[in-house]
C-alpha cells in the first residue's frame, strides 16, 4: 500500500507542477474563445480567463488514468491469484462519473445551460457509481443515532431512499460549492480545504477495519488536493483566472464519489458545514421566495476599495406572507440588514442571503483579500469542529 | 439477449427523437456562446452553430447509461450467479474512453487546440479501454494470411506492440473521419455509413463462435447509429448545424471501442476504405512535404453555384525533391491537376490531395447537394467492397 501511495504522490505532484506551467499558456486561448468574465470586485474590472477548471480536470483525469495499473501491479505479475475486477471497476465508474460531471461542467461554462439541466445532468453522471454501488455493496442499511433507536430501532433499511440520497449528495455537493462563490480563490480554497480534510480523516482511519475504503479514497484525493491546489495559486486574490463551474463540478463529483465508494458520506458531509450553512441560508432566495438578483457577489465601494454587501430591492406589498416572515426572522437572527422605506413607490432593500454578504455585514467593509483569507480560516475552523464531531461526539451518538 | 436489443433500439429511438427536439433549441446558444462558423460553399455563407456533435454524444451517453443495467438484469435477480464484474468493466471503461473523448473534442472546439494536443489526447482517453482490454483479454496473438506463413509461421505475438496498435487504431480512427470533411453532412453521413454496416456484420456473426463481443458491440452501435442519424438530418445539405470536432472524436473514439473490446479491428478498418483512401492521399500535405493551405474544402464558383476544386499555390523551386516526385507521381495517376507556371515569380498551383477534391476533378464542377450525395453513395460501395473481402476474399488468406 505504501510504495502505491508514493507513486500516487508523485504522479500527484507532476501533475501539480504541470497545471504551474500549461494554465498560463492557455490563458489567450480562454480569452480568444470568449470564455472569460469580468473582475467586478477589481478597480479596472479585468477580463479574467473563465473555466480555467478544464484544465485541472483533465489533468486529474491524465494523473488518474496512468495510475490505475500501480494499485493492480501484483495482480499483473501473479496471474493465478485471479484479477480484482469488482475492485478494478468501482476506479472506472468513479472516473466515469467525474468525466461525465467534467464534461457537464464545461458545457455549462460554454453554452450556460439552464436551471433543470445544473440539477438533472449531476444526477445523470451519478448513474454509473450508483450502478457499482448496486453490483460492489447494495448496503442501503443506516444505523439509527442512540437517542432515536428506542423509536427506529437500532438500524433501519432505506433501500430504494439510499439510492435517491446519494445522487442527492452528488447534485448537492457540486451545487453547494457552486453557490458559495463571490470572491477570488473561494471556490478552490475551499475545495482544498475539504480535500486536505478528508485526506486526514481517511489517514486517521487507515488503523481502523475499513482501510480499503480508505486507501480507495486517498488514490482519488491526493491527486485532486495538488491539482487543485496548483489552480488555487492562480485563483486566488488577485485572480489571473477564473474556475468556471467546470471546477465546480468536478470537486463536488469527486469529492462525492470518494464519499459513496469509501462508504463516509455522513462525515465528507460534516466538511461541508459552511457549504451547508450558505446553502440552507440562501434557499429563501434560491427558491424565490424572498427576490434573488443575478448576481450576489459582494459590491466593490470604489472610494475605499473595501467590499460591501450586496443587496437585493423588493417592493413590502409584493412579498408574499412566508417571504415577509423569513425575512423578518433573518432580521431578528442578525443574518441580514434591511432598510425598509415606507414611502409608496420607493423599493425596501436587504443584503443579499449568502454567507460572503453576512461575514461582510458582520466584520464591516473588508478588503476582497482579507475577506477571502477570513473565509479560509473559517472553512479550516469548521473542518477543526468537524473532527470534534467525528471523534468526541459522535461516540455519544453511535457505538463506533 | 433478443429482448435486451429491444430495449437497446427502443432506448436508442428515444434519443433519436430527443436530439429531433433539442438541437433546434440548442442553435441560439452556440450562436451566443461563440461556437459557430461560415458555410463557406452557400453564396450567402450564413453563420451556423458549431459543435452541435456536443448533444449527440451526450444524449449517446445518457442513452448508454440508462441501458447498461439491461443486460446484466438477471444477475440482479439471481444474486447466487456471481455477478459478471469482468464483463460490467467493459462497458465502463468504453464508455469512459467515449466520455473522454467528448471532452477533448469538444474543449477542441472552444479553445481550438494544437495538433500535439490532437494527437496525444486520443491516446489517453484510450488508455481505460487498453487497460481493460490487458486484464481481461491480453490476446495479442495476430494470425498470420496463409500466403506469409512460409516465412512468419501460423502466428505471432506482438505483445506490447499490439497495444500500441490499438492505441493508434484509437487515434487514426477520430482524426481520419475528421480530415474527410468539407461538405454539408459528409462526417455524420460517413458515421451513419459505417455504423450500419459494422451493425450488419454483427448480426451476422451472431450466428458465430464469438456471438457475445458482437452483442456487446452491437449495444454501442445501434444508439450510436440512431443518435448520429438524428444529428445528420439537421447536418446534411443544406446545414442547419455543424457537427464540430466533437463529433468526429466522438464518433472515432465510439467505433475504435467497439472494434478494439469487439475483437475485430481488421474488418472495423474495412468500412474505412474511403477514409484510409484519403488520409494516404492526403499525407503529402499533412507532413508539409507539399504546401497545405489553412481549409482544403473544395470551392465555390459564385456563378455556377457549382463546386470546383480547391488548389495550392506553389513555387516549383520552392518544393523539396520528395514533394516535386510525389507530385508528379499524384499527376501522372491523375488525383490531381497541376497548372504550372513558367514564368519567373509567378506560381504554379495544384488542386488539394483530399478524396473530395479528387471527386470534383473526375466528375467535374459538382453542386454541393449532389457531391454529398455521391460521396455518401461511395461510402455505401465500399462498404459492400468490405462484406466482399471480408468474407468470400478472405478464405483465401486465412482458415477461418
Ligand atoms: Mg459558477
Ligand atoms: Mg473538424
Amino acid at each position: 500500500m505504501w510504495p502505491i501511495l508514493v507513486v500516487n504522490i508523485v504522479l500527484s505532484v507532476i501533475g501539480y507542477s504541470l497545471i504551474l506551467n500549461v494554465v498560463p499558456k492557455f490563458k489567450d486561448m480562454f480569452v480568444k474563445a470568449h470564455l472569460s468574465g469580468l473582475d467586478l470586485n477589481k478597480k479596472d474590472k479585468p477580463e479574467i480567463p473563465e473555466a480555467a477548471g478544464v484544465i485541472t480536470s483533465c489533468i486529474f483525469l491524465i494523473v488518474m488514468f496512468i495510475f490505475i495499473p500501480f494499485p493492480f501491479s501484483k495482480h499483473f505479475f501473479n496471474k493465478e491469484w485471479g484479477f480484482p475486477h469488482q475492485e478494478f471497476v468501482q476506479f472506472m465508474a468513479a472516473l466515469l462519473s467525474i468525466c461525465c460531471m467534467v464534461l457537464l461542467g464545461f458545457a455549462d461554462d460554454v453554452l450556460n445551460l439552464k436551471w433543470r439541466h445544473k440539477l438533472l445532468l449531476p444526477t445523470v453522471a451519478s448513474l454509473p457509481l450508483l450502478m457499482v454501488y448496486y453490483t460492489n455493496f447494495n448496503s442501503t442499511t443506516v444505523i439509527i443515532p442512540k437517542p432515536l433507536r428506542f423509536v427506529l430501532g437500532h438500524d433501519i433499511d432505506l433501500s430504494a431512499l439510499y439510492y435517491v440520497y446519494m445522487g442527492m449528495l452528488a447534485v448537492f455537493c457540486t451545487n453547494a460549492i457552486n453557490i458559495y462563490a463571490g470572491v477570488n480563490g473561494l471556490e478552490v480554497g475551499q475545495s482544498v480545504v475539504i480535500a486536505a480534510s478528508l485526506i486526514s480523516f481517511n489517514v486517521i482511519e487507515l488503523n481502523g477495519d475499513c482501510w480499503p475504503n480508505h486507501v480507495f479514497s486517498l488514490y482519488f484525493m491526493i491527486p485532486f488536493f495538488f491539482t487543485s491546489l496548483a489552480l488555487y495559486q492562480f485563483n486566488k486574490y488577485p485572480a489571473q483566472v477564473f474556475v468556471g463551474d467546470t471546477f465546480c463540478y468536478f470537486s463536488g463529483m469527486t469529492i462525492a464519489v470518494v464519499a459513496i465508494l469509501g462508504h463516509f458520506s455522513k462525515t465528507a458531509l460534516l466538511f461541508f458545514i459552511p457549504q451547508i450553512a450558505n446553502f440552507i441560508f440562501s434557499l429563501p432566495q434560491l427558491f424565490h421566495i424572498l427576490p434573488c438578483p443575478r448576481h450576489r457577489l459582494p459590491r466593490l465601494n470604489r472610494e475605499t476599495g473595501y467590499l460591501d454587501p450586496s443587496v437585493f430591492q423588493f417592493k413590502e406589498s409584493s412579498l408574499n406572507a412566508l417571504g415577509r416572515l423569513v425575512l423578518k426572522i433573518y432580521r431578528q437572527l442578525g443574518l441580514v440588514q434591511v432598510e425598509y422605506n415606507g414611502k409608496d413607490g420607493e423599493l425596501s432593500q436587504s443584503t443579499n442571503c449568502t454567507l460572503i454578504n453576512l461575514a461582510l455585514k458582520l466584520a464591516g467593509p473588508t478588503h476582497e483579500k482579507n475577506l477571502a483569507m477570513s473565509l479560509m480560516v473559517l472553512q479550516v475552523i469548521c473542518s477543526g469542529l468537524a473532527f470534534i464531531i467525528r471523534y468526541p461526539l459522535a461516540s455519544l451518538f453511535y457505538d463506533c
